[in-house]
């Protein structure tokens, strides 16, 4: 079940499992933040988590939403084998399935229009700006080395049914981009919720939800803060966390 | 001085003082904090005030920068001319201009490429949305009744020079049209910052600062908060407010 630098992690939430290599990357709040933030995706849905990596947004949602079906995008064949991996570990082969492909080919695989909800944690930096000596596959989960963000919410919007759900988690430096692209392809802005490590810092992640072809009005909810005055996790955090 | 249904207020800043019409609108806090969310400003600039109403940001901005002038701009001939005596009452004639004029009407009163800054607090909401029976002063302060916000900000960014800035005041639910707009304007956002009445509550209003022909990466800030946990004003607004 294991290899080379992998370690098996408890998600301590409803006995989950996930195998991470070291030597690649670790899943972060901004996963656990996503899955809890599309937790509003409907009974029955069929739910897409583009470039899923450690497959850990595809795990933890399988168990907070009464979903058809989830299938999981990872463009590294060897992070999308892991995560197939934990798949097998926690017994989520009926609801999740992980498919080793390119979201530039995503129309190869799934129709136009059938899809109910996508929920995605996509590379945050532009290609050509990370650090040299990253390795590769750490430098492709976080650089838009395959498909740019146009791209990557074109294909989206694509693939939604109208009415179809966006759930995707990003930097607030991109928020211009990302509300742009997503009005430019019909996926219109409707929740914003910005994360603070606490209330005397700026945002270091924002949440959005689109929905394709509904009308512009988009509620920024209230701010999501990770540590209270004392330096503790705030209560919504362990919430999310499944320590409260 | 003084006309029917009128009264003046001390500012409580700079010995500063205002004159407002009881049955058309008095000043918020979004005027407030706008104006000191403008003292970035650059000394010796030429400043517009669009859609100035009483007058309050220009009044307030001009002992909050070293500027050279500050053209307020109001479409309502009898709300200008109080914004104007409230001008004369501060003896400040030498720094600001009351001109009673349509934003659409911008270019015949001054070039293209050569205003340094605008800031605005704008009609919020959209034509045909209000209370019917609000009175006739008051809706056309509120609505986009002459122009609407594309109109707003193409002309903001006709009349600003390249690198001029805008500071706008507006609400969030409006966000995703200011800023596709500012960037299709060629103003590109580059800070934010929301204004929460405390860490419960979604924002109600939100600062954007946008500067022509710059690069996209926008700040999203640390937000700002109205009250503090007990209720009182935060350390932050009575320091905008000078009571600190």
């Amino acid at each position: 079940m294991l290899q080379e630098n992998e370690r098996i992690d408890d998600l301590e939430f409803e006995n989950l499992k996930i195998i991470q290599n070291k030597n690649w990357f670790c899943f972060g709040i901004d996963s656990v933040l996503l899955s809890d933030f599309a937790k509003t995706i409907k009974k029955n849905a069929t739910v897409l988590d583009l470039g899923t990596g450690t497959g850990i947004i595809s795990i933890l949602l399988s168990k907070k939403i009464a979903c058809k079906k989830i299938y999981g995008i990872e463009v590294q064949k060897d992070v999308a084998d892991m995560a197939n991996r934990s798949v097998e570990l926690n017994q989520l082969q009926e609801k999740i399935e992980i498919l080793p492909m390119n979201v530039h080919n995503l129309l190869e695989k799934f129709s136009k229009n059938s899809i109910d909800a996508i929920v995605t944690n996509p590379p945050y930096k532009k290609q050509h700006t990370g650090e040299k000596n990253e390795n590769l596959v750490k430098y492709i989960a976080r650089h838009e080395t395959e498909v740019d963000l146009e791209e990557w919410i074109s294909i989206s919007s694509s693939v939604l049914k109208s009415t179809g759900e966006l759930y995707m988690v990003h930097r607030p430096e991109r928020l211009v981009d990302i509300l742009t692209l997503l009005r430019k392809y019909r996926l219109e802005p409707k929740i914003l919720r910005f994360v603070y490590a606490n209330i005397e810092k700026e945002p270091k992640l924002v949440l959005i939800k689109g929905v394709k072809n509904a009308k512009p009005f988009m509620k920024v909810e209230k701010p999501l803060f990770v540590y209270n005055n004392s330096g503790n996790y705030t209560d919504e955090i362990l919430k999310i966390y499944n320590k409260k």
